[in-house]
């Protein structure tokens, strides 16, 4: 009998229809003896709806008052949920953030959490309560209501499970767990039954958008197993570990992941001296645009070659502004490249492991893929190749590291 | 320069571009120098709609989680409309009921205000700051959210003007102001400069349902100078104060009002001793049945005639348990009509004059309308009249006590 924090977003409690089912889904673990607390997001189509009112009135809505707009959308899902659960004779009960309290920074749309009384709830779950919590939404000290921005529903999960100290957070998706890559590049990409925290935290930030980083992170810091699964599938999911597979035969490599719509930009003939990198990037940064990837190598005729990623819509700000610090710096020229991707292998088995790289270097050549930058990390290997060879790319190495299961029968 | 308490009720704030005329308004006042408290309803429509989700999830929805959703409603207001008024460069902070705290007691659904904290407001009014407070809803002791009742947004802001000390507070609806009688019965009815609370509680009770008549019944408690206006249309509208108009001139009738959908119950030949007045009203109070006018005869025969109204939607319930009733006091019979309806004149100034009610009779028999019952309070007398003649009534009662105005001219 254990206690399980569960979290739905927003497809998974879109309508009146799949609110009851959620019900269902908690209702069946309630019968299994387990003590539940839900954490759920706004019905989708609610915060943007929302979110549409305030910008009929302010292009930059106050952020204050942001928070305490968007912030009703979890709370309607609450009320909704504890009556499903009611009907169907469960006892429970419905908290908004500053209820329960989740105390935040002063941060309005994007605060985040300092602390979580845990009180109020271990005594409604002690009294066999279903607790269902508003995700995405605390107070601050001054009592002012705040978000976590969005997606933080799995952040309020991951923390009141540690809070808890709940034997598992089942963060409840669209897709029944972790895949070893996008299964709509390589169809037959497996479900992976575990994951580590950091492969995760890879996998995330490239592009396998399953979890939001910062849950992961959290889930990772406070030692939560997490577990990721379909609302609408049953099916054990992915767990989220601490540490690898206890399995020896654990494959080395645990997915492929890929970033599109990223642009690369060079500045090429750097004089070689001591602050040019951040002469470079200072005014990027400046310009809240991030950086990805960065590579710096030194030319032979003693001037330095950067070259680093952004978000293709940032492209022509970042060239812009580095025509300009070119200038400045007596650098050669500027060039910029906006098809590209990046494509990753993530394991932590690659640590203990020589010839990952060159392995993974040697598919890319058989397939005649031209490899742009290089960088690497503890677990991860990334590339940036031609954007037109991505898919190429991703399917070439998942077979190569031997990560293509059997294709899935079709009914 | 004084501190005004303004409600806006759905309709003023039903869309964007309302809230943004209701932002005007509030500016206006700011502009002058007086600091401003709004009181805000949900947008209308907005209600009823989290009203449908619950009753698709249950027929009869648990009260706690109905407060929980239904309150998130005054919530996204408070947030749009302190964004309009940030917009226009007023400071601006919105509040709901558990922030203000507006402590109340534990009844879901209809909660009475037990307490309201204004100090965190007044910290923000001597700074300068329009507070928007969520009207209708509060918190409990144990902090569960708790609504007031459909309307409670009145009573919301009177009990804040109470507790601020305001210097008046103003109630914006979709009239503007209490008129001699209902404008769509009589069309020169004229508005009232003021009216005092306790004509106003007779006129609300009887159908001029312009405010509710739980927030008129706490402005005459606390001393609240209560004003009715339009939000639409510029005006001085309707004061509502402790004191007679002051004017030595002031007619003797303030109005007029009105009430149908009733029904007439008479249990006839009762015998006369202590005691059957409440056998028969107490099983049709014990069954939830409102009873509004009650009088009581005694016959020539030692036996009494006993005759209650109540709504026309009761009549079946309540002639079903009479009828057993009338068996077991021995009563001669039950009759009941549903066709009546009740006229009423209302004014303080009644309370000095005497003559008022014959002069009222009279001008009923002038128009051959037979009075079928009559009761009388001290600044009150109806009648119950069959309901083919209340238009009839009504105007004639309105010419006879010199109450009309001159027609409008239709622009």
């Amino acid at each position: 009998m254990s206690l399980i924090v569960q979290k739905f977003g927003g497809t998974s409690v879109g309508s009146v229809e799949r609110i009851e089912a959620v019900a269902d889904k908690i209702a069946g673990y309630r019968d299994q003896g387990h003590s539940v607390v839900a954490v759920v997001s706004a019905m989708s189509g609610e915060t943007n709806r929302l979110i549409g009112l305030a910008h009929d009135i302010q292009d930059h809505p106050t952020p204050r008052e942001m928070d305490v707009l968007v912030s009703t959308g979890e709370q309607v899902t609450t009320a909704l949920l504890s009556m499903a659960l009611n009907k169907r004779g469960y006892t429970a009960k419905s908290y908004n953030g500053s209820q329960v309290r989740i105390l935040t920074d002063d941060t309005h749309t994007k605060a985040r959490i300092k602390s979580i009384d845990g009180d109020r709830i271990r005594k409604d779950i002690e009294a066999g309560t279903v607790v269902v919590v508003a995700g995405f939404q605390g107070v601050d000290e001054a009592g002012n209501i705040t978000t976590l921005g969005r997606g933080g529903s799995d952040t309020t999960a991951v923390a009141l499970a540690a809070a808890l100290k709940a034997d598992e957070c089942q963060i409840y998706t669209d897709v029944d767990g972790v895949y070893t890559t996008d299964p709509r590049v390589v169809e037959n990409a497996q479900r992976l039954d575990t994951i580590t925290f950091e492969e995760m935290l890879e996998m995330a930030s490239l592009g396998s958008k399953v979890l939001q980083i910062r849950s992961v992170e959290f889930a990772g810091k406070y030692q939560v197993p997490l577990r990721v699964l379909s609302s609408f599938v049953d099916g054990p999911g992915t767990l989220i570990t601490l540490e690898s597979d206890t399995n020896m035969e654990a494959p080395v490599i645990s997915g492929i992941a890929f970033q599109r719509d990223e642009a690369k930009i060079s500045i090429m003939g750097i004089p070689d001296r001591p602050g040019v990198a951040s002469q470079v990037l200072g005014p990027i940064s400046d310009a809240n645009i991030e950086v990805d990837v960065i590579v710096q190598n030194v030319a032979a005729d003693n001037t330095n070659d950067l070259t680093f990623t952004v978000h293709r819509n940032d492209l022509q700000d970042a060239a812009a502004i580095l025509n300009q610090v070119a200038e400045k710096l007596g650098a050669r020229e500027i060039v910029t490249d906006d098809q590209i991707c990046k494509v990753s292998l993530v394991g932590v088995g690659m640590r203990s492991h020589a010839g990952i790289a060159s392995k993974m270097f040697a598919a890319l050549a058989e397939l005649s893929i031209n490899i742009q930058l290089i960088t690497t990390s503890e677990i991860k290997i990334s590339v940036v190749v031609d954007e037109k060879y991505m898919e190429l790319a991703v399917r070439g190495l998942h077979s190569a590291f031997g990560l293509d299961g059997e294709p899935e029968s079709v009914e």
